[in-house]
């Protein structure tokens, strides 16, 4: 056991979170973007550039970041899918910026009609261009432990595409059980098999809670040494290949169970859940987290 | 890391379940516990024999037990905290009988009026009428790792009661989170410290997910040795100390973690999902199961 006393939460709720809600107002996107980082959270994923005709509910990531008062320590990141998203990112003086990258050749050409070898190479200029800037890109890997399309992904291909990205350039690799389906076991092996090509310590946690297991699977990969762990407060985001199931695992239940192991995070848990509270005001449902919902019930 | 190859599922959703939610019809219980049969439960606790006034919900659990078409091989228990409720329970023809004892000193002055020494006391004459008929008693021990009323307890008193109700006749003793506060770790430790009193093949977890992280504890606990898990199918029961919480962990979640393992329950998922969907059918809710809302959500 080499469980990390500390772990770094990367929140994602303001874009993978808000982007599968429907659309708030930049107010609301603030406000919440705020209060994450007045309850301590260090990293927040606030913007994604990718074209409005695909994703509206991204569509004033611009107009979010002018608005925002910054806070120093926080960093704020934003998706670019592309160089055309790139601009935009630098324009809005993004701290750092991501590519997403899928481990499932079906769901590379449902989701962006390429194959996986292309997507790679359409990040090239990206990662080149925001090297040159020196901005530190993150690359996201969907569909590590399965894929609405093709069901089973080997993984191998997880591996292939975390290395990849990791030798293109991307400081980070962000490891996305995009549909939430895997199991205790698989994602320790999984995790296990990419760190053979990827350091540790260049490796994120990216789980969804649709079948129920990412606090399960979480807890099953923390002794490889995993101390990176990407979540949205009140579990924003659901899942749009099952309407009505869970999405993003909770940063409240995530920083609970660490809370209760003695592990760090810089996160205060109370304001947490009222960040989450407060942004499902816009909502048409209360907060995804059991946490939440279980002390706001005390309240 | 020694976790089974297989694990038992002692279901609970009839009893600890439904005594928390709004009464449902006799016969909406005779189909439930009949489906669980069907989809390969082989342990229910299908009733309880305590004063109607207390638990008005489980008042009918005589008619209940009458009406049931039995399975072969599957046992069907029942909570007796008193001779009274044991003469019920033989009258009903339980296979097993049940007692239920708590760690915390202050949940058992709230819950029966008495300290945990005097609590063990009343089980004693219904252990030994119950060796007289050579009917198995099983004991649980409820706020293993926290008490809504006293907050902390102390793992000693945990140990101290399990070892007791082991002693005193009790064939296996659950270990219950009542309140589902518990993380991993302490989880973890909680059962490390009983197993030193009372072998592990005798010991059952009994999480609630109010706070998420049933699944969690449940799979740090594994590798200790822990072969059998209560819990209640489409999350029945809720919290009582936490209005719209989650209660018991729902069987659903447990047995597609355990089966994404490799680990074997002898339970058909789809079956199980569908007994949890019928039964909420009576209830002012869907299920509290993740893998049952995504799957029904798909189909």
């Amino acid at each position: 056991m080499a469980i990390a006393e500390q772990i770094k939460i990367v929140e994602v709720g303001p874009r993978d979170g808000l982007q599968n809600e429907t659309a708030v107002s930049v107010d609301a996107k603030v406000a919440l973007i705020e209060a994450l980082a007045e309850a301590g959270v260090s990293y927040i994923e606030s913007a994604s550039f990718v074209s409005p005709k695909w994703v509206p509910q991204m569509a004033d990531s611009t107009a979010v970041m002018e608005q925002i008062k910054r806070r120093p320590g926080v960093t704020y990141a934003g998706l670019t899918p592309n160089l055309k998203g790139f601009e935009a990112a630098v324009a809005a003086n993004m701290d750092e910026v991501a590519v997403f990258g899928a481990a499932s050749e079906a769901f590379a050409q449902k989701n962006i009609n390429c194959s996986i070898d292309e997507s790679l190479e359409r990040f090239k200029p990206v990662i080149a261009a925001a090297k040159e800037k020196g901005i530190p890109v993150r690359g996201y890997v969907s569909c590590v432990l399965g894929c609405p399309y093709q069901g089973e992904v080997p993984v191998e291909n997880v591996v292939k595409v975390a290395e990849a990205l990791y030798q293109m350039g991307c400081y980070e690799i962000s490891l996305g059980d995009t549909i939430g389906v895997g199991t205790p076991l698989k994602a320790q092996e999984m995790l296990a098999a990419v760190a053979e090509k990827v350091p540790m310590d260049k490796l994120a946690l990216h789980f969804h809670n649709t079948y129920g297991q990412a606090l399960a699977n979480i807890i099953a990969c923390l002794p490889l040494g995993v101390a990176t762990i990407d979540s949205a407060v009140a579990g924003l985001g659901g899942c749009p290949y099952a309407k009505g199931a869970s999405g993003n695992v909770a940063t409240e239940d995530v920083v609970y169970m660490l809370n209760g192991m003695g592990i760090k995070t810089g996160i205060d848990l109370n304001k947490l859940i009222a960040a989450g509270a407060d942004i499902c005001q816009h909502l048409a449902h209360g907060p995804r987290s059991q946490v939440a919902i279980a002390e706001l019930a005390k309240a």
